[in-house]
């Protein structure tokens, strides 16, 4: 099968056998896969991942024959447990110390034409949620996991600093659970996609004003970039808690005083279930179709990561 | 009167004019003050602070006149807020947005033979608690912030990392607590200090373990140094809090994907109130004088500070 590789030199497209499907498993026809910023930063070294590349994806189960889901359309959490210890006993795969992550830690991922994940992963979509909305579930659910972390966020004055794709979700998942939110962004093209929700955008730091004044209780640092820690830190105020999103690869020179002096709390946060996520697509309150920057098929990925790499460009898909 | 002053070119020893309490303020005949680590960063450039070095002192109420405590023993908590804000408020002046603070921010210190504090900062001292152990109250009363903080720590299985002075009260405040604390340093002779207590203590980061492995539920940086962060995340686990206490001049590269990938929680904490600190120094709980490596007049002031740059020292004081 034609897959997208990441090897030593770098990704390329080549033939390889079609994965065969553990005891616990489903083998997956994928429809769409989505590219994301991680993926970016796994070519540039993070993780040091050698492998298929791909964790945003759309399917179908295509085996083994008796699979009870053979043929229904799934979207896959991406963390794979090794369910025998605490964490997977609390559902919480994603910190199981042995878990392998599709397409990111020891198991080959979605840009290809088939993929496997252990079948508890799957969530069979509902018939109304689009291909090109499904493909946002993973994303959308590291967006939940915020308010999973931090429930008493929606009732906070926050401030999401970044309008990637990230960025652009967690302020809208912010919006319709309450939080009083806001948006600080570079490419008023992208924060144009929230205008007709009336969220507050700004593109200039210093006048990203709450009513507390320049900082604000809660910021979300989804920005991606290593610069984005400082400004974060910068626009949170003392005792206030800063939400760390982005994973980087590259080590950052980073002054930590501020965090210390001002008692700031930063929160780590990661990968999320998708049961929210899907009811979220579905109820129809998210917008990503308007975020789909280009859409190409499997042989052309490398063009489209040359588009995911354009600046001003939120999302490209690959069509398996 | 004689004093420590950093100016410019480096602290140095000279005379300048007695300073004049303003109406809220009590001047304080200093009679004894500790060098922190704090002290040693502000030379290298932290905070870019000019003026009379010195926040950890003893002394006694001098003026005005008609000062309800003259002549009382007093302590004083450092930062001294506008009085009008939100934070004011709440008696945390320490988040003032237009604070001073004693020797660090907009204000001269106590390696001098006066100093001027408002008088809401002094705390009369018990007649049992003699200079040398109060002057440890500052530092003390930081480490209770944690707790202020983070009720829970003292639930937790805790490991404190760095054997300095900060570090070996952190470990007994929180051991007296009631946490399940464990100590890692680089010093066995510092660490000896707590043998008394039975509180475990290691050398060998690997050796530091918990009921629930090589990384720890809660773990405490008090290393004052820039390698400390990634030692301290690197034995958190996974959505594990990682209470920051070092502040440290120099930024550092760090790489803070850790942080999100195991959604840590990092807690900054800096200051905190005398009056625990000082019912605990009461109570005979805290041992401090074990820690006292080396006492200098005023006028030695710069040996004083050779002293405490040395290897394993923990804290050297000035008489004045």
């Amino acid at each position: 099968m034609l897959a997208y590789v990441l090897e030593e030199n770098g990704p390329i497209l080549k033939e390889i056998a079609r994965p065969e499907p553990l005891a616990d498993e489903a083998l997956i026809r994928v429809r769409l896969a989505g590219i994301c910023a991680t993926d970016l930063e796994l070519i540039r070294g993070y993780m040091n991942f050698r492998g298929v590349l791909g964790h945003e994806f759309v399917g179908e189960v295509a085996g083994p024959e008796a699979h009870p889901l053979l043929g229904r359309r799934v979207v896959g959490e991406i963390n794979c447990g090794c369910g025998n210890c605490p964490w997977c006993a609390r559902g919480m795969e994603r910190h199981c110390l042995k878990r392998s992550v599709l397409g990111i830690l020891g198991r080959s991922g979605a840009f290809a034409e088939f993929t496997c994940l252990p079948s508890r992963n799957l969530h069979v979509l509902p018939d109304s949620v689009q291909d090109e909305a499904a493909v946002f579930c993973e994303p959308l659910a590291a967006c939940f996991e915020v308010i999973e972390q931090f429930p008493e966020i929606v009732e906070r004055e926050v401030l999401v600093i970044g309008d990637g794709r990230l960025g652009l979700l967690q302020t809208q998942v912010l919006y319709f659970h309450g939080a009083r939110v806001s948006l600080l962004g570079r490419h008023p093209e992208k924060m144009a996609l929230l205008a007709p929700l009336k969220i507050p955008t700004w593109s200039e730091p210093a006048q990203a004003v709450c009513s507390e004044g320049e900082r604000w209780p809660v910021v979300v640092e989804a920005t991606g970039s290593a610069d984005g820690f400082a400004l974060a830190v910068s626009k949170t105020k003392p005792r206030g808690v800063l939400v760390l999103k982005s994973t980087v690869a590259s080590e950052a020179r980073l002054n930590l005083s501020s965090v210390v002096v001002d008692e700031i709390t930063v929160l780590g946060s990661r990968c999320g279930l998708f049961e929210p996520a899907i009811r979220a697509l579905e109820a129809g309150e998210v917008r990503t179709f308007s975020m789909i920057h280009g859409s190409f098929a499997l042989r052309d990925a490398p063009e489209a990561f040359d588009k995911a790499h354009e600046k001003g460009i939120i999302k490209v898909l690959i069509h398996i």
